[in-house]
């Protein structure tokens, strides 16, 4: 099989070809459904994590970690959710093997259950003898007593206190305290903050807090007031400790907190799961895998539906920039007339050149057209597999077919993909040169995907030849 | 570790345990997120399609087709919802490999891709010497005569044709045909018609149609029009042909559909994909696991949402039944109270007894509470696999530990799990069991689960000890 395809991380719009397979017409089948299972899914939760990333886009970088593995389809979807929500443009998963298999950073905090755990100071049993808090007391000492000074009547969680100092001694550099349990502002924040004073006396330094319920936006805002209150009190470096919110976030209330906070995000990192995993919005994707060609003959589908019919014909697709490096229309257009081998070159010239007037077609609008000059012209789909037709004996059939050679279909890998970071570098890059309209939230601009001339003819032609005229009397 | 779980295929409310796990407690948390990955997505698909069969109940038995495996998490994603569809009442899939594996039925039909291949009755070259039609025509000859008759311009597809002809030459005893490659009314029935007579001629009876894209109420009407005006002009059993449906189903399209259809359906089966495998209106199932005793205290995690606070202890679950066989109430009570040990049976008998008035709390709204004299209590958590504590020499650290022993945690699997066929039918009778009104679509009456006084008692009290009450001045 002959197999071209989009390359992975690219921008695709409604209409262009992701892949195009080239082959035996029952080979071609058989592979249908393989490919739309593993194209599916990775395309939607890519896109899904690239919409949340440009939610959170503002003056101060955010974190987005992805927390899908609990809510996934499976270990399996599991995985894939990791790696291409990765590649959307998130920066680390909860997901250990999906982190130590495609090399994606790994980031999560305690659970509650941990927490709960806990109900006593009296529990506490190990003591890490490195940390060594003012005037050599031990971790829990201090804060016991910082939770006098911050909490008069010492009303915050006991237990979650507790829970806290255990977490510290373990992980004295990766203290990261998830505050939700009882009550974020009168019990976590203050037994968080209590073990990051006791902590930053023994030179370790507290990482922050994660909230998991409530209004996110109104707690961050009491989160990072705290931060700075107690930055002055103290004369500690607290003002920017991090805040991870998570808790069934998707794209709107990432665009809501956004307004609310205004300036500037008082959240530093985003913990994602079940949204970002399955796609509230649209939760499948619905690429499909349809005929287009057979024999040299370009085929149509019809059906019911004007969005469900088929663009006829073997195609390339090409992307045209204007003012050096803006995306401005996609242009499909036949096979043969794009052909650049070199006797043909005249001919694909006259088709495709930049800084040429190329006239597009809207694929069903006769009345839109448009003459776009571009300043680069980009081919979108990439050979990636060869078909690599040998002529080969049948050794098993050898008696049947003694002169006969038989022709094996087993396709060459040409392509060599990058890695997932670069891929990911890749899907960053193709989405930040789009225009911002084309990626408004509410009624953005469509960004126009245009077909040649003479695709627009085979596609009349055929549809004239192949529908029946109902007569109606 | 020691489990219980509910009995797969169960009908579950919210707030019951599914699974209750005991052991060592870094142990239980090892297995938190790789058991929410299994039960998440597999209870959420079992409800969906559970949920969508009860929305084609009526007269005559709906076959319900699982299509999701393009649409899927990748394919184990695909493999746990063409299993758990299953479960949840569909008949078949089209995954081979699942239908294979779990012993499901495989049904599908051909693709659009197989009818565009055909643009012309010149490209048939096989003929079934088998099918025999009147007057030893072959099929062809039959199938281009019928249309003549059924369509006297021949105005419909005949590539379609073609590929009609091509397909009931290699399966004429499964002739199901998919009719909307281009024209659904004007060219996909006539085509089948014309097949499906020369078929019965050579007494291959065909099956039916497969409509995927158009108004499927109007189509399936005319449709089954059709076929009742071809079964009276040529004397033949066509009345009854199937009419599959598909084209993103969902549970609400069959609900408008059955309202369309008023008192009995025309369609005889519905392939649904995308929406099984990918609930729309609920994308992910939001179990969670949390400890709720360690050291025989019980635990609670309080968090800022009431939705989000756990029900503390280790409990157990029971079902009361009254009118014999009908559930009326589900009741969680601590697993010392429903301890039914010999030695405490008469305890136990005065909580938990048949006949006997039990009161009922509601789990947060103490104004709510009920007495119920059940005809049946049924235990609702099943243990599934005790722990097997063992003493044993660990042979690599013989010499450090040679005269201790080592505890050595491996639970064993005391549940065998009845086959999915098994469990299908209880999961199917389980939802039967339900009163009508807890399964009605628009506002259904909420099933009650309660908890015992002790339960309330033990919250009441860990809510007021493990919450700061803050003071606002």
């Amino acid at each position: 099989l002959k197999v071209y395809a989009i390359r992975e991380g690219d921008v695709v719009f409604s209409r262009v070809p992701m892949i195009r397979v080239e082959g035996p017409v029952a080979m071609c089948q058989l592979i249908e459904t393989t490919l739309l299972n593993c194209v599916n899914f990775a395309s939607l939760i890519a896109t899904n994590a690239a919409r949340m990333r440009e939610a959170v886009i503002g003056k101060k970088p955010i974190q987005m970690l992805e927390f899908g593995l609990r809510r996934a389809q499976g270990p399996d979807g599991a995985m894939s959710a990791s790696q291409y929500a990765y590649l959307g443009g998130f920066d680390s998963t909860s997901n250990v093997l999906a982190g130590i298999n495609y090399d994606i950073a790994i980031s999560g905090t305690h659970a509650h259950s941990f927490v709960t755990t806990f109900s006593s100071l009296d529990q506490l049993q190990f003591v890490n003898p490195k940390i060594q808090c003012k005037d050599g007391k031990d971790l829990k000492t201090r804060a016991v007593e910082y939770r006098k000074l911050l909490n008069e009547e010492e009303s915050s969680n006991e237990g979650e206190l507790t829970a806290f100092i255990a977490y510290a001694n373990a992980f004295p550099t990766h203290f990261l305290a998830l505050i939700d349990t009882y009550n974020t502002l009168d019990s976590g924040l203050i037994n968080f903050m209590s073990v990051a004073l006791a902590l930053h006396e023994a030179k370790c330094e507290p990482i922050g807090v994660r909230l998991d319920s409530g209004d996110l936006s109104y707690l961050s805002q009491k989160c990072r007031e705290y931060f700075r209150r107690v930055s002055q009190q103290f004369q500690v470096p607290f003002e920017n400790l991090t805040i991870v919110a998570s808790n069934d976030i998707n794209e709107e209330i990432l665009y809501s907190l956004n307004v609310c906070l205004l300036i500037d995000w008082l959240v530093d990192a985003f913990g994602i799961g079940t949204n970002l995993v399955t796609c509230q919005k649209q939760p499948a994707l619905g690429c499909v895998y349809k005929l287009v060609a057979i024999d040299g003959l370009a085929r149509i589908k019809i059906s019911e539906e004007i969005g469900k019919m088929t663009l006829p014909g073997t195609k390339s697709a090409y992307r045209l920039y204007i003012h050096n490096n803006e995306p401005l229309i996609d242009l499909l257009v036949l096979d043969d007339e794009a052909n650049e081998s070199p006797t043909e070159k005249k001919k694909s010239r006259s088709l495709l050149e930049a800084k040429q007037v190329i006239r597009c077609y809207h694929p069903s609008n006769d009345l839109k057209r448009v003459d776009v000059v571009p300043d680069r012209i980009e081919p979108l789909l990439i050979k990636v597999q060869n078909d690599n037709m040998q002529k080969k004996k049948n050794s098993l059939r050898k008696e049947k077919l003694e002169k006969e050679d038989e022709r094996v279909w087993d396709g060459k890998l040409v392509y060599k993909s990058p890695s997932l970071k670069e891929r990911r570098a890749f899907c960053m890059e193709r989405v930040k040169t789009l225009r911002s309209d084309y990626k408004r939230v509410v009624n953005p601009t469509p960004y126009k995907v245009s077909i040649s001339k003479k695709l627009k003819d085979v596609m009349k032609d055929l549809i004239e030849k192949e529908t029946p005229v109902r007569t109606i009397q």
